[in-house]
């Protein structure tokens, strides 16, 4: 698969996504069966729509790619001998989705020797694809596509940062490190799941700062924010694709004062 | 005025609301010129369109009712010989506007001596508009409604709980009595704005708890909350309409729960 493939492989993923939101929207809103997958009887809701997108996106994949890996939330990994594989997020924000909320959405990365090389957020309610790749950035809604752009002259003390949920950090020193960047920024806010990710590169919001991600929730984000201008990284700038505390910034000087205010809270 | 036109105004308000919508989105995702109102230099952003909806609705609604009265967030109280008035909040849930996130919206609602008779609630990216009155509460959607009704089986143990952001409560106490309800709740998080309470209209979230709101950011919320079966008052039981801390909850029984709550918070 060369770059042309690559792009045949990121449309095709493309059409998917769409296909996979009209599964969703089936359930969004509707008395759901919640199932709960944590043996400890914790909290992590498992709609049905997300075992059925994920059943139905690795179904596709395998008929269209027979040699590309797979690795899902729901299924866990299946091997290919291809150097492409998948990563399939079906629905990240499982709680914002039985709340009503439209800010979960569909993720879906197409990698190559295990680093995604496209990207895409699809929030079937909204009717928006965010998609990201060497090749660009792009919001398309309703046949209208924007180019995915972050501020660049954003910085600190301007900046509006976004966090799903205090909770999301395992430990409180991960929230405290979190709380001292929070404290250096015009505002605040929690809430948001992927979407916030696609707001930063649609230049809306500057910063997303979160701990405990799985390798599924951000690397399909990671060539959506880097197409638009944006730095993703793991607390001391190291490659964020394995999950964990994850720093993602409009751009590289933000970044790097992001990354002195969390060795500040060391 | 009597009922029919009571009726009648409120399917006037919605008319308008659409309109107020169509000017929000001429400046929602776009770069803002951002004013800060608060002479103190605190973060409270005013947007051109905040302004702009609020001069729109006072228009209309004083063209076609001269002796209402009308309150708005921007222009203060405009005084009317009518037993009936109009209270405006043209952009509830800045914050989340200028963040590029559609949980913000359009709040107006019919007062009869002062209390709020109907209400709307409209988010123009959605293309949602949530009603109440003693005739029904409802969500309108591209043409088609759905009847606005809140889970009635909830209890706080199975429960969901919204709130905008910590920071909304104006000091220790309130935050302290909100977290002692949060932990006894199934599941709690942040954001929202105006758009939380109607997701409690509609029966995916059961409780909403702020404080520190202001009258407009309530009253027009109240007539759809009650239409949809659900109950709305301040932290001891009292009249929610002035705002400050209040407690919307899906049904009698978990209200009464949550006030035993705050109450041990005391």
């Amino acid at each position: 698969m060369n770059h042309t493939d690559a792009g045949a492989a990121l449309a095709f993923a493309e059409e998917l996504a769409q296909e996979a939101g009209r599964i969703a929207l089936r359930h969004f809103r509707q008395p759901l069966d919640v199932a709960n997958k944590l043996a400890d009887g914790g909290f992590d809701p498992v709609t049905i729509a997300d075992r059925e997108i994920e059943s139905f996106l690795v179904g596709r994949i395998r008929a269209r790619f027979p040699d590309h890996g797979i690795v899902g939330e729901e299924h866990g990994a299946l091997d290919g001998d291809s150097r492409y594989s998948w990563i399939i997020d079906p629905i990240d924000g499982t709680r914002a989705f039985i709340s009503g909320v439209p800010a979960w959405g569909i993720l879906l990365g197409l990698r190559d020797a295990g680093r995604c090389i496209g990207g895409l957020m699809h929030q079937p309610y909204l009717e928006e694809t965010f998609t990201g790749s060497p090749a660009g950035g792009w919001l398309s809604r309703r046949g209208e596509r924007r180019r995915l752009q972050t501020r660049a002259s954003a910085r600190l003390a301007d900046a509006i940062l976004y966090c799903t949920h205090p909770t999301i950090f395992p430990d409180a020193g991960e929230l405290a490190a979190f709380e001292h960047v929070a404290a250096h920024t015009r505002l605040m806010r929690y809430g948001g799941d992927c979407y916030s990710y696609c707001l930063l590169a649609l230049g809306h919001i500057d910063l997303v700062i979160e701990g405990g991600l799985q390798a599924y929730d951000i690397q399909p984000l990671i060539p959506i924010i880097e197409a638009a201008g944006g730095v993703v990284t793991g607390r001391h700038g190291e490659d964020a694709s394995g999950g964990g505390f994850v720093v993602a910034a409009a751009n590289r000087v933000l970044h790097a004062e992001v990354l002195a205010r969390l060795a500040e809270a060391s």
